[in-house]
C-alpha cells in the first residue's frame, strides 16, 4: 500500500456483479474503499474484504476524491447523479467515474448535472465480465478530457487496461462498437457452422484450421464450439445483446447513419427473444435462429 | 534433405503467385521438384531454385508420387486432370493434391475422374497468402480420405499447417466458410469505424482499446486502420472477395440453406463492384460503399 493511496477515499457506488470484485480490488490495492449499495446486504458483505459498508448515500461520498459507479444501466446512473448531487456530499473537486453502460447522452447529461456542483465525470464502460474485473483485467474505454483521464489513472489501473478513446461519451460509443462487432460476429459464425455442418466438414477440425488466420477470433472458437455443442447456458444473455444492439441503433439513428449488417442482426436478436423464447440463453444462441429460419432441428447436437 | 525425400519426386503444376514460392519450398526440403506452368516462363525462373522445370505436362507428372496444383479455380483445375489423365502419364498409385479454390463439387468431379486411372485425390484449399506460401506457415484445409491426407503429410507440412477438415470437398467448404467470415468480419468493422468517427470516437485508440477482447481479431487491426487510413491498396481484391462469396451462396443454395448475413455481403460487395468501380481495391474497400450508402464523403480520411 502506498501512503498516498492509503490516505486516498475511493467510494464505489453499486456492489453487483460486477462492483463487488472491483471494491475488491480498490481496498486491496490500499485505497480506502466506501461501499455502498441500493439493497444494503451486498454492501455489508464486502466488509470481511476490507471496505467500509456506508448506510447512507451521503456518509459514502463524503471525503471521496473519486465516486466509481457500476449500475445496470444509464437511467439508474442519473437517478443516482440526481440522488447524490441532493445529498450536498460529494466534494467539489473529486471526479466520478461511471462503468455502467449507458447512451453517450446519459454520459453527457451526467457531466452537466455534476458539473453543478464542480464534480468532474469520465464514461468508463468496461469489456471482461466478471472474471476481468476479480482479476484486474478490465478493458477499459474511457470518454472524457484528457486531464480528467490523467486523475482516473491511479484507480482504473487496479481495475484493468484502461485506453482513453475520445472526448466524453467516446467510452460508451466504444463499448457499442464492441457490442456490435461481437453480435455480428456470432451471425457470422452461425453461418459458418450451419454451412459446414450440412455441407458434411467436421466444424471443430474447421476451427482448428482456421486458427491464426485472418477468420480466427475468440468467438469462431468459443461461440463455434457452444453452437455445436448446443451449450447456449450464459454466459451473455440474448436479451442484454438486444438490448445493446438496440441502444447501438438508437446512436446511430442520431448520427442519420444506416448500418445494415447490425440492422439485420438487431432484427434477428428481436425474434430469437420475442419469438423463440431465447431471452436468457446465451448470445451464441443466434444459432438457433439462424437453424429456425432454415427448418433445421434445433434440438439435437 | 532426408533419403526418402531425395527420391520422391513431386509434381507443381501452376507456379503463380502461390504455386512457385510452394515449389521453392518444396526444393528446398529435398524432393525432386518438377514444375510445370501453362506460360512456361514461370516454370523456367524457378530452374535457379532447385527445381526442374518440365516444357511438356507429360514430362512433368511422369515418375512423380505426388502432383500438387495451384491454379486460378476449379474450371483451370479440372481441364488440367483432363490433360494429365490424356497423357497418360500420371502413375497409378499416384496422389494429386489440389490447392487451389474450387467449389466443393469441382473437388469431387476430379476425384471420380482421376480415380478412373488409379491416382488419389486430395482437395486442400489454403489461407495465407504468398507470405505463408514463402515462409511455409500456409493454414492448409484438406479434404479427403483419412489415408490418402496421411499420404499427403510429408509434403504438406513442408508448406504450412494442415488439418483434415473432412471428406472429399470439405477442404473447399472450409476455405468458402473462411471468406465467408473475412468478408462479413471486415463489414462489421467497417459499420464500427463509421459510427465511432462519426460520434467523434478516436478510432485507432478503440481498437487498442478493444484489443485482447471478445470484438478482437485481426480483420479490426489490419482492416481497421486502413478503412482509417483510406489505404485500399489489395491485399485481397474485393473482385476476389465476391467471387468467393457468389461460390459460398452458390453451395448454400445447393444445399437449400439461407445465409442472410452473408446474402446481404454478398449484395454490397457487387455494388462495390459494379457500380463503385472497386474490383481491383483490397477488400476492405466494402468501408466505401458503406460511406457510399450513407452519403458520406469517401474520399479523404
Amino acid at each position: 500500500m502506498s501512503a498516498a493511496q492509503g490516505e486516498m477515499v475511493v467510494c464505489v457506488l453499486g456492489t453487483g456483479l460486477m462492483g463487488a470484485p472491483m471494491a475488491r480490488r480498490l481496498a486491496g490495492a490500499g485505497f480506502v474503499t466506501h461501499v455502498w449499495n441500493r439493497s444494503p446486504g451486498k454492501a455489508q458483505a464486502l466488509r470481511g474484504d476490507g471496505c467500509r459498508p456506508c448506510a447512507s448515500l451521503a456518509g459514502a461520498v463524503s471525503g471521496a476524491a473519486v465516486i466509481l459507479s457500476s449500475l445496470t444501466d444509464g437511467r439508474a446512473m442519473l437517478d443516482l447523479v440526481e440522488k447524490v448531487v441532493d445529498t450536498g456530499a460529494a466534494g467539489a473537486g473529486s471526479l466520478w467515474i461511471d462503468t455502467s453502460s449507458t447512451l453517450p447522452d446519459e454520459a453527457v447529461a451526467a457531466t452537466r448535472r455534476l458539473g453543478d456542483v464542480g464534480v468532474a465525470f469520465l464514461d468508463a464502460p468496461v469489456s471482461g465480465g466478471v472474471r476481468g474485473a476479480t482479476e484486474g483485467s478490465l478493458a477499459i474505454m474511457a470518454g472524457g478530457a484528457d486531464a480528467t483521464f490523467r486523475r482516473a489513472l491511479p484507480v482504473l489501473s487496479v481495475l484493468g487496461r484502461a485506453v482513453r478513446v475520445g472526448p466524453l461519451g467516446s467510452g460508451q460509443m466504444a463499448k457499442l462498437a464492441n457490442q456490435m462487432i461481437v453480435a455480428g460476429t456470432i451471425g457470422l459464425v452461425a453461418e459458418a457452422m450451419l454451412f459446414l455442418s450440412e455441407g458434411g466438414a467436421d466444424c471443430a477440425a474447421v476451427r482448428d484450421a482456421l486458427q491464426g488466420g485472418f477468420a480466427d477470433s475468440t468467438i469462431l472458437r468459443q461461440h463455434g464450439r457452444r453452437m455445436q455443442a448446443r451449450d447456449f447456458a450464459p454466459g451473455g444473455a440474448s436479451a442484454n445483446q438486444l438490448k445493446d444492439l438496440d441502444n447501438a441503433l438508437s446512436v446511430a439513428r442520431d448520427l442519420s447513419l444506416d448500418l445494415p449488417m447490425i440492422a439485420q442482426v438487431r432484427a434477428r436478436y428481436r425474434r430469437l427473444v420475442d419469438d423463440l423464447g431465447g431471452a436468457a440463453l446465451d448470445h451464441a444462441a443466434l444459432y438457433l435462429e439462424l437453424c429456425d429460419l432454415n427448418g433445421k432441428d434445433i434440438a439435437a447436437p
